[in-house]
């Protein structure tokens, strides 16, 4: 018997999964274990499994089956409809842009990034400049065509592929909301944490045994739930989360001079690794199954490794294991000493470093300023002024060069707009569903400073992960939370987390 | 434009050609850094990936353009006609077999794998039986097909996907000629060696790091032009060449207790990847480009790690490097005694640890038993007394159980036969070009005790590697060393390695 409509779609999903999988494996393997000479090969590799994927997308096959398997849904469950939904949705944003266009973004973004590294070393943003230039006038082009093809604004059209759902202005009223609280929590968080600054952790130019760092960060995330029955950790250059549920593959960067960034960066990535193992099962190889994007990514991440990974409770839990497993002691080790360091705010130039208050006053001169390019109303010639002009006015502190300021990021050299304020969204989301689990776990934080996580794990599986793409993110949160996405939730937790007496 | 059929060909085999490179990596992973507990998850994307390479090359679309393309053949160059004929012959024998047979052989050969290797632990023949004969059945099946449709005889078919262009009758006119001599060679070495075996390289239970042999390893690598700028070495539980030229990775069995083994399974390892660094670049997308088959990947890693491996002039260049990396000195590492050690010919009952001498007696003795099992002439259940009775006829050991005889392998229950013949006659095609070889290049002996791998390495590239598949394995066996395949330069070789005054 010939397979309907639908399950045909079924089995060009699976197909489509097998090659991402492939794909994601063979970034692994890059970042890991590839000899630094193959990355030619690699590159033709990947590219050509990325071409096979767009290829399945925009094949007309494809499209006639959806069209088909739409117009005659009366028999489908309802996790097949959103399965049905999800498919149209990766077909739209598959097809709207031509391959010639994706081909050239491809190439005029290798070449910037590259420009971008250059004019870092140099510290140089005319090296950048032309090349930028070409980027911001491709990605208008995506933007415009994709938007037509999706009913959207052109920056909606950016956003949607990163932050499913969710439009510019919903954004927009989401960081103003958090905007106008900041400042004044920030600057009282500073006065309240006094100008004393923790105690180092190590002496000046200390090592601490790498090889230790990474038994309790594999100890730590094994407690979470991680399993090394079917996933790794190693060391790399950047963190990463690569491979399939079933199979995951967590990198972590372990420096002997930082002897907690390489814990932090892992628990960040466990934070992903956990969504993707808590995926719907039944659904693996279909597009109902996959996380609901980047900015639903980043509430998981955040959500392990700032919210609870910077809680009092966690280091608790923390302490006792960094004197086992590291063998260090002294009051620079205490856990009051720790958590100063884990919840120290400051003024400071770089997004990657900045704390959890002024991250998003970061994020929302991102989102400002790529706006204003996408539409021209900013050059790119005029893009370090207005960044040095930014980050002044809204943190009070001025880049001594562009590497401080405006060439700190390779998102926008690389062809990302939309892209950052799936960060701050996902910082959003991650406040607003820790509220809840607090109220549906009332013990959560007796669980934490035991080293008990399947209990929130269990409810974070429940609410989220086991949804897949099931929902768009404003009905996720909805559902989760009883309550539309909002700034308030963040506001309650910031205000009591940096306004108590300590 | 529209591309012409022959190139648009030259498109399919390009996707085919990364599919099977994402595959191999996939392979490799597998083997040296997968989780455990992933095996489910990679074989459903191996089985994917071979699926989709199985689709292209049996695509209605892919038979179409071949019939165009060689209708219409008058422009292309030789080199693309060669191309087109190994198109040709990689879509006949992959469309021969239906898919639902292939399936099921994969399905009771994975069935019977497991079963052998519960016989074995069970020292009980019976267990495998059953699964043992499910598989013959298919494969016989398989080989009707395939016969059909290659107008070859059933097991002629089965013998063209590992040696290319080779029939039952030659093989059996060369092992013959071979076997004749054999006997009488190996009474004649083992009483020339006399009963005082070497000394033993350590005392027994002694160990040597397993990581100065790896160092080892790759110093003798590299001198030998494997580039660790685009390949790695890993330890693995089995000896492997996986990956694509320009990232090639090999794998070794290290061993505390056994100090060379992990060396010379890298060197026989370093064969195969050699010969596919070798291979024309400018085709290395195409069937052309590929290696000729097993039996020419065999000769090319038995002339590294035997021929050359185990010669007086390798030992010369090998022993201060024992010394120098390992650390070790003494009688037992004399030249004398390592020399003695790799040349020593015992009447045993395992091929994996047979010496040079008596490997073809195994290897005959198992293509002759499985040619009768798939005629029928010799059934499953009357294997294990054909076994016995065969290696004591031929070498005068007689196995105290079936683990020591006919369970040894795993080539029979996962379905490959036709295959074993492939390993005698590399041997064969290893001697007859290291004859030509040793005339081309006078010196040889000289280069190889200094180190000196360049030459030689060379040589191999311009009259094998650097050929592809552009030719059927006699006529390139012609064209290297100007003469037909045979048995003769091997019974020179032996002769004369195993009769010289010691």
């Amino acid at each position: 018997m010939a397979l309907s409509p639908y399950h045909q779609l079924e089995e060009e999903f699976h197909r489509l999964h097998v090659f991402r999988g492939a794909a994601s494996l063979l970034r692994w393997d890059q970042a890991v274990m590839m000899p630094r000479g193959s990355i030619d090969v690699r590159g033709e590799q990947l590219a050509a499994l990325e071409t096979e994927c767009h290829a399945i997308l925009c094949a007309p096959k494809v499209s006639r089956l959806i069209e088909r398997a739409l117009a005659n849904s009366s028999g489908l469950e309802d996790w097949q409809l959103a399965n049905l939904k999800e498919m149209r949705r990766q077909r739209d944003h598959a097809i709207a842009t031509p391959a010639s266009l994706v081909a050239r973004l491809a190439q005029e973004s290798a070449v910037a990034e590259a420009a971008c590294i250059e004019a870092r070393r140099t510290q140089d943003f005319a090296v950048l400049r032309p090349h930028l230039e070409q980027v911001v006038g491709l990605v208008r082009d995506k933007a415009a065509l994709l938007g037509q093809h999706l009913g959207l604004a052109p920056y909606d059209a950016l956003l949607d592929e990163f932050s499913p759902g969710l439009t510019t202005g919903e954004i927009d009223a989401l960081f103003k909301a958090l905007g106008r609280r900041l400042p004044g929590l920030i600057r009282d968080a500073i006065e309240l944490q006094g100008a004393e600054p923790p105690l180092p952790l190590l002496p000046a130019g200390a090592r601490l045994s790498v090889s230790k760092q990474k038994t309790l960060a594999v100890e730590i995330m094994r407690a979470m739930g991680f399993s090394f029955e079917r996933g790794r950790l190693d060391a790399a250059d950047q963190p990463l989360t690569e491979g399939v549920p079933g199979d995951l593959r967590v990198t972590s960067r372990f420096d002997a001079l930082h002897p907690l960034r390489g814990l932090y960066d892992a628990l960040h990535e466990t934070g992903h690794a956990l969504y993707d193992l808590g995926l719907p099962k039944e659904w693996a190889t279909q597009p109902v199954g996959r996380n609901r994007g980047l900015v639903l990514e980043e509430s998981q991440s955040l959500l392990l490794s700032t919210l609870i990974g910077h809680s009092r409770p966690f280091v608790a839990y923390l302490q006792p294991l960094l004197e086992k497993v590291l063998g260090v002691s002294g009051p620079e080790w205490s856990a009051d000493n720790l958590y100063r360091h884990l919840t120290r705010v400051q003024r400071s130039l770089s997004r990657v470093d900045a704390d959890e208050l002024t991250r998003p006053v970061h994020i929302t001169l991102r989102f400002e300023l790529e706006k204003e390019l996408l539409t021209g109303a900013l050059k790119v010639a005029d893009l370090p002024e207005a960044w040095n002009a930014g980050i002044q006015a809204r943190l009070g502190v001025a880049p001594a060069n562009d590497v401080e300021g405006c060439l700190q990021d390779m998102h926008w050299p690389a062809g990302d707009f939309g892209f950052f304020p799936a960060y701050g969204v996902g910082a959003l989301i991650s406040m607003q569903l820790w509220e809840k689990l607090r109220t549906d776990r009332d013990d959560v934080d007796g669980e934490i400073a035991a080293g008990r996580f399947d209990g929130l794990v269990g409810w974070l599986r429940e609410n989220v992960h086991g949804l897949g793409a099931s929902l768009a993110v404003p009905e996720l949160i909805q559902q989760a939370t009883g309550k539309p996405l909002s700034a308030a939730p963040a506001l309650r937790y910031l205000d009591a987390k940096y306004l108590e007496q300590r």
